[in-house]
Order: C-alpha cells, then structure tokens, then sequence
C-alpha cells in the first residue's frame, strides 16, 4: 500500500486486479468511488450487499464533512420545519465504514487517469496526494449550482444552498442578520422553497427571477398560477429581469440586490439558479459528455465506451422517455436509482435505469406544484405535434370538507393521443396526483385509456372522476376533434 | 301516445323506430334508461351530448326521489360532514329535463318485454301501468343492500344506508334515539365508514363482523391493522360472530343486537353487510346473468347477446384485468364510467370499458385503507403462485414533520415478477398512493420495472424511495429468490 505512484505521489492501493493485503482466496477487486453522496453512497452500499469485503473492495472519497445526506431537506431545515442537520444524513461516514467501505473524508479527487485505471486524490486536511488504483470506478461528483460572476456574489450575506454546509452557513448568517428582508434571486424548485423557508423564519421576501413567471420547469400558464398563489402569501414576485449586481455596507455583507431595473434591499440573499453537473474531473479524462454537460452512459449506467466505469447521479445526464432525448435532472430520487443499479453492476449482477419521464413536485406554503413529461416547448423541440387542454377540479368530492381547487394541465400527441405531459398546481392532495400521469407516460398510455384508469375513489379521497381523468377526457374530446 | 298495450296497459310511446309524437326529419329514434342514478343518467346525459332531441328521444325511469346522487357520500352526511342532502345531488330531476330527458319520477319499471322491445312501469303514486317501447335500452337497476332474514331485522331502529331515503331514515331515528349505542353490523367499507359516522355524532360504537378482521377487500394481516387502529378510536370490534336477531322493546323500537354468543345494547343499529346486484327485472326477462348474479355485458356494455340493450353500473359484472374473471363491485366511479360509455355506444359512437383492477380506497377516521388487484385468495382462486413482501414506510422524508406510518403489502407472480395486487393501511397520504399501483397493474408491469418508476419525490410529499417502491424493491428480490 506504499509504492510510488508515476507522479511521485503515494500509491494507497494495489495494482489493479490484485489485492494488495494479500490473503484471501484469490484476486480481490477493488470498486472506487468517487463522491459520497447519494448515488456514490448507494453504490457502495448495494456493491458491498452484493459482494463481502473479502471478495471486493471498496474505496470511497468525498471531498465535503458529509455522506448520504438529503439535500432536497435543507429547504425546510432552514425553514425550521426539520429540527437539526442531523435528521438530514441518512447514513454517517461511520456506519458505511462499519458496513467495510474504505471511506476517505474530506479527500478530494483531483484526476482521473483512465488508461492508468487510477485516480490522483488529496487530502484536504493535509494536502497530502494519493493515486489509488482501481478495476471499477464509480463518478458520482454531484452537480454544483450557478454562481453568478457579478460583482459582490461572493460577500457574506449570499449564500447557495446545495450542501448541508450551505445550509449551516445560511443559518449563521440569519442568526446574525439584523434586519428581515430576504431576497432570493431565481424561481426554480429551489428558489421557491427558499422562499417558504425565509417566509417561515419571518422575514419579508422578495423573488427576482429572470423569466416572466416562476417554476419555468412548468408552461408559463401553469407558472402564472404559481406566480399568483405566491403573491397571495406576500412574496413580493419580480419577473423578467436579470440581476446585475450586490451591493455590500462598509461591513463587507450584503444590502442590496441590483436588477437591470431596480435596487431591492436585501438584509440576506439566497442563490437558486440552478445547478449543472459537476463534471470538470470527467471533462479532463476525456469521458463522454452530453449538450447539457453530463456523463453519458448506456442503461447499466455505464460511461459509454468505458468497460469499467459507471456514473449516476446528478452527474450524469438522463434519457427521457417521452422525447426520447437526454436531460440534465438533478434529483436525490434518480441519484438513489442509479446507485442501486450500478452497486448491481459492479457486483455483478444485473440492473438498468430505463430513464425519466421527468416528474417533479414542490410546495411553497400550502401550495403544491407537479410536473411530469413534457411541457409544450419541449414537446415542441422534440418534433411532436400535439393538444393542450387546461381543467380545473377538486382534491376531495366537491360536497367533502376541504375539497381542494387544483388546476390540471395535458398535452396529448396530435392524432395519437399518447400523453405527453401532466403540470398540476392546486392545495392539499395537488401533488401526488402526477403520479398517476407519471406512471401512465412510463406505459406509453393514450389520454382515451387513461380516462378509464380504475383509480381509488371514495369522497374523502377524490371526486367520482379524479382531477386526472377529467382532463384526460377533455383531452380524448380534443385530439379527436383535431383529427376525427 | 295513448296506443292500447297488449296488457291492456296505456302504451306512453310510439311504435319502435318511430316518432310517436309526429314531425322532425325522417325516424326519431327512443332510447329508455331504467335507473335515474349514476350509470343511467350518465349514459342519458352523454347520449344527449350526442344527439340532439329532434335524433333521438329519451326517457328514463326512476322508482326513488332522486336522481344523479352520491351514495357514496351518505356516510358524510349522517356523520355531519355534509351538511345537506342536497349536496350529494350532482344533478336533480329539472336539470335533467331541462337537457331534454324526458325523466319519470316515482316510476318503477316492473317487466322487460325482449321481444317486444318495450317495458312495462308503474307510476308509485298513481298506480297506472303503462308500456313504453324501445329502439335502444338501458339497464341501470343498481344494487340492492343485503338485509338479513331474523327477527327484528324490520324494526324501527334498523338502517341500512343505501340510499338517500335511507340515509334520511337514519338521521330521522337519531334525532329521535335517547340512547347513545350504535351497533354496525358488518365490517366492509359501509360499515366501517358509518362506524366512523357515528362516532362523530357522539355514539359508543360497536362493530359485529362475520369474519375474524374487518375489511374482507383486505387479506386478513392488513385487515388486523384496521382492526387494531379501529380499536384506538374507541370502536368495539367484535368479530368471527354471526348475528342472529334483534331484540327490539315496548314501543317496537330495536334495543339490541344478538349474536350466536352474546347480546349487544343498541339504541341504534346500521346493516352494512353489502349489496348484491338488483337484477330481478333483468333475470325475468331471461337476460345473462354471471356467477355473481350481475348482468353480463361486452366490453361495449351492451349485454351479451343482446343487440340492443346496455347495462352499466351496480348491476353488472365487471372483468378484473389482473385475474382475468368477472367481479360484482358496486362503486359509483364504475357506474359513472359504465354511463360514459354507454352514452357514446348507444348514440352510434364508440367506446369500451375494458374492465377494473379492484381498486378501492377508505378511511375510518384518520385511517386510510387502500386496496387494488388481487387479494392472496383472488390470486389462488385465479391458479396463480405469487409471492408476498410486506412494508412499513412514511407518507413524507423521515425527517420532515408529521410523516405518518404507511403498511404496504404487495403481491407479485412468482417468477415473472408481474406485479398482482396492493394494500395500503396508513395514516395521510396512504390511500390515494394505490393509484400508483392501480396504473400499474393495468399497464401489465412487474415488480422490477416498478421500482425504477419515476414517481414525484420532495421530502414534503415522500422519501426519496416512495413506499409504493420500497415495497416493489422488497418484492424484486424476493421473486429473484424464489425463482433465480
């Protein structure tokens, strides 16, 4: 475990096909994995599952003080709703390390020599430089989310949120903010959370966002109803402009945020522009990326071209099902997915990841927020002709306390009648409902099936047809209009 | 309009094929509906939707007070959560006639005449009988409450709650009741449901069940859950009993209810002991009849031999998609379906139900109960081998606020994995999750294909792998085990 490695640095593992403990019956192979996150985590986890310490090795970096941890939580921790970071970590660097994954903290992957089968790391403590061979890698370096290159981006005050670090750093500083007025620049799903979270924590928001309407992964019809709704729960919304700058007070922090248009005085800002996959180690390596800067890889998640690596993760771009093309989807449920399968394929066994059909929900307050399959643009993009229908419709039977006003969108292909899309914004008992679109994309169902779906039905639950199966039937009125 | 009948009876219609009212252009045809409720009055209305009335005549017959009601909603209303009869109208008898549906109240259909193309009914009021011939017919006869055959089951006191005259009944004798003892008998969703009814008007409620656990629908392990949660509420459950009489007092009025083993006090008692398909006029006039005792239609819902007559609703046998056998489910999402297409097929359109998966869903105070597919014994009745996985997971991330314990219980066909049936006993957000399933099912996927369902994941509203897919991963392996 000491040789010297081409660079000089140390070689922490053995060459590649060997066990370099020696013992054991013979060759023991050694997975790497870099990133400790989800999908890296979960690899690991169902590698080793699959495969004792004594017949596979596993060596995992993360550059960061956590593993597994949810940070689609953070929202609400910093919103107070979940207590402590704590809650957020599914699984401590050491209870994988009692599970006999070689895990290396806060050591950082700097390269990747793929001919070489071995990966260059270093110690961020130390700053001490390893090479560890390996016989199957595993990339699951995340995303990291846009910074804007303007002027006082970096100043205390304005924070990202993508790690629990982040999050830590967001509490701090509205622990010493003094005045209530928060700012957050972007209305994507995190920027809409942010919103509910500061909302939570008492301070008067303001969201600026570069489209006309928020949550721009819905038509903007769609997302008119959510910039409304957010209105309604005194978030002062500011659409169609682009940030040009911070200003900062003579103590270095934050004040204001500065529009081509305006100043909106800002005591914090949080950042939710999104994110991109983190794959400057993959790009230098020469691993094939897509249009939108992920890893591509077949459906066993393996890196195309590359027999021995994998990738997953928010790294890695995904097929959609219903386009038929790839996207970029950074989400900790696909992460977990593909670690699964490719903790199988490592330890060979057999599993496939067949793509998304691109659901997604959110909440700001008490409003629910759903997508799934295609929005018009990119049905649009992807050569499909089609039909929208837009209804509205109730949560519960319309007679039932509490029936819930949802408004549901979907797009048919033209003449086929194939769904293409479901967005839902509605209150309680919205979100969830996607799911039945979601699973009627993945069967590549018609609006005409769906409106005979056998769907739970009972006052409390629904009306005697589900919001879903009125605009699938509005939709089978519409296509076949279209072309009779 | 005045054409002396065979029977002497007035003969309210025309000649078949003819207008009898003269006029228009060229044959009007007559289409008669016999039930003013979900499936009769569904498929009258759509068929209006289609043909105007100068193309085609309708008249519909309805023996009760109502038209166009939510049965499924009585429970709701005898709880207090309705607060008016009213609201579980969806459309009254003026609103039908306003759309041209020449609707009979009060009018009971007593005889098909097949051969005649024309029906006998009886005016409840008056008494008068008169024919009313047919080009095209519509059986929608509902169901019937299964009433036991003992002593005192006639006594005032005694409910069943099938319809709103029964749910009126009901509320009469509560007002009119000193004492605060309510018996159920029977453990299906009526009684559970009016369980729940009861205890919202303040009543100390007893449940006397033939089977051992409550909600036959569920195998017996998911029926514990209900009887033990039911139990936390404060509702007596007695179970594995038969009832045998009801003692009733001075004054005539019910006093109790006596089982095979003991003698329950009851200052009210409710029946919700099912329904059996009301198909009285439909076996006299030697029309096919299933295993069941429900109607038996093709999958345009028009009854199997019969070139000019539908049947749609509680009166029919439906096919179950996943065991390939015909099923009686009494469920107004069914019969609003059954009306849909009925309407369509019967004004020369086109459109079929291609059956059912069994989904149903419930709740007895803040206990969800789902259900969809095949029971153990459904799929050993169908010849199936399956295997079971059993689960507990939350309704949200762990971690976030008021996540709420779910069991889901899957069944999957030994070695291809297909996925078979799934129950859900939980707290919010359990029941309507079965939808997942219930589309599933349907589309014909397995266990494995499921797990990679791109289902809607933010920590509010889910954990990062859906209960639903907790339990399809559960049952992936265990395939795999049983048939490597």
């Amino acid at each position: 475990m000491s040789i010297s490695g081409p660079s000089g640095v140390i070689d922490t593992g053995g060459t590649r096909g060997t066990d370099g403990t020696g013992g054991g019956r013979g060759a023991r192979e050694r997975l790497v994995v870099i990133g400790g996150d989800a999908a890296g985590m979960s690899a690991a986890s169902q590698a080793r599952r699959l495969r004792g310490p004594d017949e596979l090795e596993i060596v995992a970096f993360e550059r960061g003080h956590f593993t597994s941890y949810s940070a689609c939580g953070i929202p609400y921790w910093v919103g107070g709703d979940v207590p402590d970071r704590d809650r957020l970590i599914a699984r401590t660097p050491e209870e994988h390390r009692k599970r006999s994954i070689d895990l290396r903290m806060r050591t950082e992957v700097t390269e990747i020599d793929v001919a070489g089968a071995r990966v260059r790391s270093r110690d961020l403590g130390t700053g001490a430089e390893a090479w560890t061979s390996y016989d199957r890698l595993v990339v699951a370096t995340g995303a990291r989310p846009v910074r804007p290159e303007l002027p006082g981006a970096d100043a205390p005050g304005v924070h990202g949120v993508q790690t629990l670090d982040d999050g830590q750093a967001l509490l701090d500083s509205l622990a010493v903010t003094e005045g209530r007025r928060a700012v957050v620049v972007g209305a994507g799903y995190i920027g809409v959370e942010m919103a509910e979270a500061l909302i939570n924590r008492g301070y008067e928001v303001t969201v600026v966002n570069r489209g006309r309407e928020p949550m721009a992964t819905l038509d903007p019809d769609m997302g008119r109803l959510v910039h409304t709704a957010m209105e309604g729960l005194g978030i002062t919304m500011v659409g169609d402009t682009e940030v040009t700058g911070f200003l900062t007070g003579d103590d270095g922090r934050v004040r204001a945020v500065v529009t081509e248009d305006a100043t909106y005085p800002a005591d914090v800002v949080v950042l939710g522009i999104g994110v991109r996959p983190e794959t400057s180690l993959a790009r230098a390596a020469g691993l094939p990326l897509g249009e939108h800067g992920g890893l591509l890889t077949d459906l066993s998640m393996r890196v195309r071209g590359h027999e021995d690596i994998w990738a997953g993760g928010d790294c890695v771009e995904v097929l959609d099902l219903v386009s038929g093309r790839e996207r970029h989807i950074a989400l900790g449920t696909h992460a977990n997915k593909h670690g699964q399968v490719i903790g199988s394929n490592v330890a060979g066994g057999y599993a496939t990841f067949p793509g998304v059909v691109g659901t997604a929900v959110s909440k700001v307050c008490d409003l629910e927020i759903a997508r799934t399959g295609l929005r018009e643009k990119d049905a649009r993009r992807a050569g499909l002709r089609f039909e929208t229908v837009t209804i509205e419709s109730t949560s519960r039977a319309g007679y039932y306390p509490n029936a819930a006003l949802m408004t549901v969108k979907m797009l048919a292909e033209h003449r086929t009648g194939r769904l293409l899309g479901v967005q839902i914004v509605g209150r309680e008992g919205a979100a969830k409902r996607v799911d039945i679109a979601a699973v009627a994309l993945t069967a590549g169902m018609t609006v005409e099936q769906m409106t005979m779906l056998d769907l739970g039905y009972a006052p409390p639950f629904s009306p005697v047809w589900d919001p879903v199966l009125v605009a699938a039937r509005k939709a089978v009125a519409k296509v076949r209009r279209a072309a009779p």
